[in-house]
C-alpha cells in the first residue's frame, strides 16, 4: 500500500507493507483521512505516536470500507462504510482499526466529509458534554472556532440548545462561523460578551486570564488546543470565587475502552444530527494522498474553515 | 443576646438584639461555634458577609438547641440538638438558621466538637467527593492536613477507602495527623510520593506546579485554601497530557438549595462515621464567647491540630 510517512522530519509518500487486522480489528480500505494539529506536532518531532500504532505513518482518523475482518470481529461486514479515530496510521491506503472505535458513515456524508468527521466531532463532543457537562440554555464560548474542532463544537452545541459565542482570528471566516450558529465576536475584549458557562479553549494559554474573567459562577474552561502557548499566570482566587473548573484533555493517548466509549457517545448524540443534515462537516480543501506535503502546508497556513482531508481516489 | 462583633476592624463582644426566625428557619441557642479561616479574612476586611446575614457578626457554623421554630419550620422540635453551616452570625448566644441546612448532632459528640463539625466536614466532603469524585482505592494528597478541613478530609477519605498522604508544616503535629490515618510526608519534595488521583490544596498557589507534577492521569486538584498565595504560573501542557482537572470552590456564597444539598450529603456519608466514633472532630482548644479576641489570636497563630471553638457555657 501507499502511505504518508515521516522520514527524518520530512513527509514522503512511500510503498509500505499492508497491515493485518488482529483480534477485534478490521482492515479498512481508506477513502479519506483528515489532517489534525497532532499530525503537524508529530511531523515536527514533538508528539511521538503511542505504542501499538505505526510510529511513522500519521493520521488520527479515517473513513473507508471494511475489506477484511480480524478474528472475533463481528460489528461490521466486508464492504461496510466506516469512520473512526485512530492512534495513528490513518493516512495510508489501508489501515487497521479496532471495531469498537469505528462508526457507520451517515448516508448524507461524502467520503471527504466522513474522513474529516471522527477526530474533531469526538474531541468536541467529549470536551463540551462529557468533560464540561454543557446543557441546553447554557452559554458557550469557543475560541478558534473556524478550525475543525471549532466548527464541530459550534454546531453540536447549538444542536443541544446551548447559546454559542465564538472568536475567529481571520476576519474573512467570521461570516461563515456565524452561519454555523455562533455569534462571532472579536478576539480582543471577548470577556465583555460573557458571562459564559463553558469556554472551549482551542487557542492557548494567552487567553486564560480573560477566560477566568469571562466565566460565570460554576463556569468550566476546557483546554484542548495550546498552539498559541502553554504557560501563563493563573489567579486561583478568581477560580475559587467563581467556583470554577479548569480541565484539559487529549484523545489520542486514551486506552481502547475510553476511545470506544467516545465512539458510542458520538453515535448516540452526533450521528443523528449528521444524518439529518442539521450538523455538517465543513471541508476547506481535499488533496490526493500523493499530495500530502501540500496538504500539510495548507493545514499549517491556517485561515481556513473546517478540515483539510487527504483522499485516495 | 451577647455576640462577637466586628467594629472598625476590631473584635468586641457586645449586647445585640435577639434575631427572629423567618419562614423555614429556626432560632438556635448556640452552645458552640467554631472559628474558620473566613472569619479571619472577614475581620481583616477582605471577605464581606453575603446578603441576608448579620454583616458584623462572624461565625459560619454552630451547634446548639432549637428554642423557637419560624413559620412552616417542621424538621426539628424545640429542644433538639442541631448543627450546621451559616452564611454568618454563628458566634453569638442566639442565631437563626434555615432548617434545611441543619443536621441532628450525633450522640457521641460534645458541644464543642459539634460546633466545630459542620463547616470543615461539609467543605472536605464537598471538595473530595462531590467535586473531585474521590473513590475507594484512589490516592489522595492533603496539603495542610493538620487544620480543621485537613483533619476532616484525612479521616473521611480513609473511611471511604482512599489511601491518604498528607503534608503538615509543623513537625510537632505530624504524628497526630499520622494517627488520623494519613502517611505524613515533608512538604518539600511531596511530589516524589505520588502519583495521586486527587490533591486537596489547603495551602495555596505556591504548591500548584508541584501538584501538577504529582497527579496521575485523570488527576484532580481541588483548591480550597489559598492562604500562602493565590497567583502562580501554570503549564497547560502538563494539565493536558495528564487529562487533569483544576477546580476551586467555596461554600459560603452558595444559595440555600446548594447548602441544603451539602447538608444532606454530610448526613448520609459523614454522620454515621461520627456516630460510630470511626471519625472524630479534633478540637485544639475552646474559648468562652467572651474570650473571642484570644480565640482569634490562637487561630491565627496556627500550629494546632483541628478546631478552635467558642462556647457559651
Amino acid at each position: 500500500m501507499r502511505a504518508v510517512t515521516i522520514s527524518d522530519g520530512q513527509l514522503v509518500v512511500t510503498e509500505r507493507t499492508d497491515p493485518r487486522p488482529s483480534a477485534g480489528e478490521v482492515l479498512v480500505r481508506v477513502r479519506a483521512a483528515g489532517l489534525n494539529g497532532a499530525d503537524l506536532h508529530q511531523l515536527r518531532g514533538r508528539y511521538p505516536a503511542p505504542a501499538g500504532v505505526p510510529a511513522d505513518i500519521p493520521g488520527l482518523e479515517l473513513a473507508g470500507e471494511v475489506v477484511e475482518r480480524g478474528p472475533a470481529a463481528h460489528r461490521f461486514a466486508v464492504g461496510d462504510a466506516v469512520m473512526g479515530i485512530l492512534g495513528g496510521g490513518g493516512q495510508a491506503e489501508l489501515a487497521v482499526a479496532h471495531e469498537r472505535v469505528l462508526m457507520t458513515v451517515p448516508p448524507l456524508l461524502s467520503w471527504a466529509e466522513a474522513g474529516g468527521t471522527a477526530e474533531v466531532f469526538t474531541t468536541a463532543h467529549d470536551a463540551l458534554f462529557t468533560q464540561a457537562g454543557l446543557v441546553a440554555g447554557e452559554r458557550l464560548l469557543v475560541h478558534g472556532a473556524a478550525g475543525g474542532v471549532g466548527t464541530a463544537a459550534v454546531q453540536i452545541a447549538r444542536a443541544a440548545g446551548a447559546r454559542v459565542t465564538a472568536t475567529v482570528r481571520n476576519p474573512r471566516l467570521r461570516d461563515q462561523v456565524q452561519a454555523l450558529g455562533a455569534e462571532v465576536v472579536a478576539p480582543e475584549g471577548f470577556d465583555e460578551h460573557g458571562p459564559f458557562d463553558v469556554v472551549l479553549e482551542l487557542v492557548g494559554a494567552p487567553n486564560l486570564a480573560q477566560d477566568l474573567e469571562a466565566i460565570d459562577l460554576n463556569g468550566r474552561i476546557v483546554v484542548i488546543g495550546i498552539g498559541a502557548g502553554a504557560t501563563t499566570e493563573i489567579n486561583l482566587a478568581r477560580l475559587l470565587n467563581k467556583r470554577g473548573r479548569l480541565m484539559a484533555s487529549t484523545l489520542r493517548s486514551r486506552p481502547l475502552e475510553q476511545k470506544a466509549l467516545t465512539a458510542r457517545a458520538v453515535e448516540r448524540s452526533v450521528l443523528p444530527a449528521l444524518a439529518s443534515g442539521q450538523v455538517t462537516v465543513p471541508v476547506a480543501e481535499t488533496f490526493d494522498l500523493a499530495q500530502a506535503p501540500a496538504a500539510y502546508e495548507r493545514f499549517a497556513a491556517g485561515g481556513k474553515l473546517g478540515k483539510i482531508v487527504l483522499t485516495t481516489d
